[in-house]
């Protein structure tokens, strides 16, 4: 039962509260021999840490990350690796307010609803807070994967409200701002549009591409075992994801055959609007995900709510909140492609030697 | 691992290719007692079954589907239940050309490379023909959700190539045309444009949309085992789906929180942009789910390809061949849903009583 | 979940009654390539058939194996694997009697409690019929494991009821008498005793040996991975089975460690206590499982049980059955040794390349 | 996979080496609303700490468990519960001198062989000290079983070497001595014998029983999710098991089915020949396991051995080490007792409602 672990042979079980004294998880199938040290995923923590830029959430968590096992002289051995970040700015106060009121918009009704109890504070189980660890275990898979197979994984941010970034303008640029924006002439724009975003205590939504290089061809299986099924799960199991596309995605639906379908020659495909899979089964293309990103519930602005006697109430949030979690998506929606693409290289090998 | 298995409670492993002597499933984790027989599976069968109009593949199969094990005198009980059907209507001739050619955009390619070794025959396992199966199992899931939840499930077609229909103008239409179009005045229109389509060779995606009422609140799990991710996966792994959106789906992207946000009352929800997930749990709103389709690969129409020595070819597929898979998506989009919700349900009651 | 499907990635999901119209199974994952036709099979099920000696059930089922899918020009795609055998034998008429009453020592009543229903006729799901199937797909995995691995697998009966035939006098023996037994001078006393075990009406336990060499070290894995824990559910999960034992197995409890630990030498191991197995890994050694079969409970000398409504009845059972369920146990053990070495090849080159 | 997660519903998932900085686990499915805490289980792992008498090792670890997430103001919010215990007391330099050398009857010699590479200090991750965490979580397990179906649970020493002590005398003697021995005149017999074996610097085996009382009749599933072979899988799995039986266990051999099936009158069973479990299932009599443990391997005494180069070696294992690793088993063996109940109440609940 995949509650809280994602994977089959590359399994990684998280768990924690954003308000708990610590999260961590427990990596199960790693191969032996692999080099790994608490510095590396550190770094890659830092990517999506709250408290970069003026941008995102100001609550500054250092994500101090402990290897506690499965870790020997600097190698994996085979066996589970658990990694463990002490929560240390927590303000649990803040939630004091929310304590008895469901956010709308938020799991905080949901959690309620089917466990009849929940930890309120900052969100509990359903914060964002989780997300460390899927990056921090795609860290060690994103390094696996590179040194054995040379694949190569970079995302982006697409678009976030109106303003369309979809365009790779110039890939260094990607992590030289807060945004991720692949364009450099557009991250002006986004700053002005973040900065009356905040003031006006409203949120926005966020679309963020990834792309993998150099996958081989055959990693998925038919029928229930697809590659872009799989993929789809792990995108749309991050935190506000509303949509997940492969390749052409929605705009398959216009398309006729004669245009969708991705000729070859034996120069290789003449495009790519499979998104490097075809029948559940990677081609060898570059395998591309976008992913939707629904603006954050967690407002000041007052709204109709009920709290958990059932009366209606109006709800304000306070706390630190992110005004557009895309923002921070883009080493999540990696570390989840790189998550996946390491589980099915590990079950391709199983079947296929 | 899920490679022919899908659902963790509620499990179908379905098996054959598309001119194999059979195709079938096996139904494991079905409730004891549940009323069923081979007649109420026939009539979904016949829903999605082919050459039901001139707008879909010839091949006209029987899908006389028999119970083999896992219901005796009328009832389930609790042990697996083994459904088959007969392929009686399969002409593997029409694919002697493609033997050696690998179509483009299908995954005749991949499942080259993945296992060095393919039944070209109708795609094999890759033809949507083993989605015959799925929908012969939903049958089991609608029935018993209906019965046990009221839980109701429509699906129809939203959008097919340039013609969008994806209000619902009248549920009782949808039923009424061989599109599962919810809008009859747009049926005529569907008529000329397939028509015309199907002369040209082309072929052309679709968009399929679905609703689930009744849906009690505390589906779905935290976090790796979210009813959107679940959902998106089983959407996603339909033959030719590249996209899926939960509630707003990607118009999430430029909304504000402020508009995305479902306001609550003691009336209840006052709108629905989630879809009827919060946090991965149902809400006890409609669930609702949209699904893009690609167009067809196999097309008449030539096109440049590979054969299997790698030489370039000119590749024209012969055969009958659907020249819109989304047209008959519908009850497949549907039975997908009835299986994801029916796990769903017995996985509430294993932790929650 | 595991209710019918046994493996992780060598999965078998096994359908089917008694007395149904058939009895099948889904093979999930084998490796593509391999040779492998009906008539292979059939010899391993004419190995565990009814009816071969007057000291086994009377029923004559022709196991007339088909193969349905996953196989295409007499190799495996890589695709499920999908066995069919017609009931052919089945003769309900002969359970009326116990249709509304509990066989004492018998799963008939524990289905009842179970589910609330069952098939009474020939146990139903419970009838050892089902293990044909584990025969079939064992056929499968030894094939693939003896042509990739080398692997042998031999089992014997090591006792029936007071006759102890645990040594190995003649390998050849084994597949010439009815009862497995690696000793021709016990043969006659085995037959003796069997009928008038017969002529009395009873029944009795049984004791399966079971060997496995060229096991490659390695194989399973720390900590719920273990090949013998594995190993020790596969046996026990057959039916009528009540103990499991791996190399010494209850004669370790008395052993010293001095006596117990198998000395390595550059020659290999000095001793096999372990029965191949240290830590949950294959140690390169013989694999060795000794299995306890307890006698059969259905018998037409009467005893005291219970009717559905709870009343007291005197239970007798007609019908046809084995007097002894070990005698033909042999390749039932067998077969699921080798589905378990099997998933465990798998599972090693999954992770360790 | 099930490489360090046991369960399908109720989850354990472990994590730790024996001289790493901790170890821990997770439990994922637990219900919510449960009352726990972490003095709780500190009660249940005194009972099987090391350096409680001087016939286990002297290794004096605080098991001081924190409860790092899934409870929340004292009860389980139905999240994953993660436990973790920091190693205080592990002297790493006992085993520089196995650091190259494989200790006969030991699972160095396998890690090596699957791993290629091994964090060899106290045994690494294939240290008894993992059972840690398999109380741990069964006192959880336990707690649940006891409140919500007054399921009992109490394990024996049943023999210890040649000195079996079989029989229950007192019940409350069990806890009284550290042997789990059910009859005190024989404590003193224990005594003698292990101090001199202590003596001699070997070690011998032992057996463990366990009974649970009140498990309703209808847990465990046909045909590859039976109670029984799940049971023998989890007893397996534990370090030193090398056989397991259920009820009669390997005496069903010799018996005949009048003897062993269980009579049934308005009264309940006459006998529990059986062990509680009919076809997979139980049947609401008390369940009963038996289970071998072998002597420990790692002995002061010299034998033969190989070191990672090949070559033979003396080897002479130093460090603190358990004699009988039979004594400490008790509260192990009725933690996965627990485990595999708590497993199946939730998994019968799921598809029985």
């Amino acid at each position: 039962m995949s509650y809280n672990t994602i994977g089959q042979l590359f399994r990684l079980t998280t768990f924690g509260e954003s308000h708990g004294p610590a999260i961590g998880c427990v990596i199960d199938g790693c191969p032996p021999g692999l080099e790994i040290e608490a510095a590396e995923i550190r770094i890659e923590l830092e990517r999506r840490a709250t408290g970069r830029s003026r941008h995102t959430s100001q609550r500054r968590e250092k994500d101090d990350v402990q290897i506690l096992s499965g870790v020997f002289e600097g190698r994996t051995t085979g066996t589970p690796i658990a990694l463990l970040v002490q929560n240390t700015d927590a303000k649990s106060k803040d939630y004091e307010n929310i304590r008895k009121q469901f956010r709308p918009g938020h799991a905080d009704f949901t959690y309620w609803k089917k466990y009849g109890f929940r930890d309120y504070r900052g969100g509990g189980r359903s914060s964002a807070r989780e997300t460390t660890m899927r990056v921090a275990a795609g860290a060690v898979a994103r390094k696996w994967l590179k040194l054995n197979c040379g694949i190569e994984i970079q995302g982006w941010l697409a678009q976030l409200g109106p303003i369309r970034t979809d365009e790779v303008m110039d890939w260094n640029s990607i992590e030289a701002n807060p945004f991720f924006c692949p364009n450099p002439e557009k991250v002006a724009e986004l700053e002005v549009f973040m900065d009356r975003l905040r003031k006006s205590g409203d949120s926005v939504g966020a679309r963020v591409n990834v792309i993998a290089r150099n996958v081989p061809p055959g990693l998925g299986a038919p029928v229930y075992g697809k590659l872009d099924a799989e993929l789809a799960s792990a995108m749309m199991g991050i935190n506000a994801a509303k949509g997940v596309e492969i390749g052409a995605g929605f705009d398959s639906v216009a398309q006729n055959g004669t245009e969708h379908r991705d000729e070859m020659t034996t120069e290789g495909f003449l495009s790519n609007h499979a998104g490097g899979i075809l029948g559940g089964i990677s081609s060898g293309q570059d395998v591309l995900v976008s992913t939707a990103f629904k603006p954050t519930s967690s407002l000041r602005i007052p709204c109709r709510g009920l709290d958990v006697e059932g009366n209606e109430v109006e709800v304000v949030t306070k706390g630190r909140h992110d005004p557009c979690v895309g923002i921070r998506a883009t080493p999540i929606v990696e570390a989840m492609l790189a998550l996946v693409l390491m589980d099915h290289v590990l079950r391709h090998r199983a079947q296929n030697g």
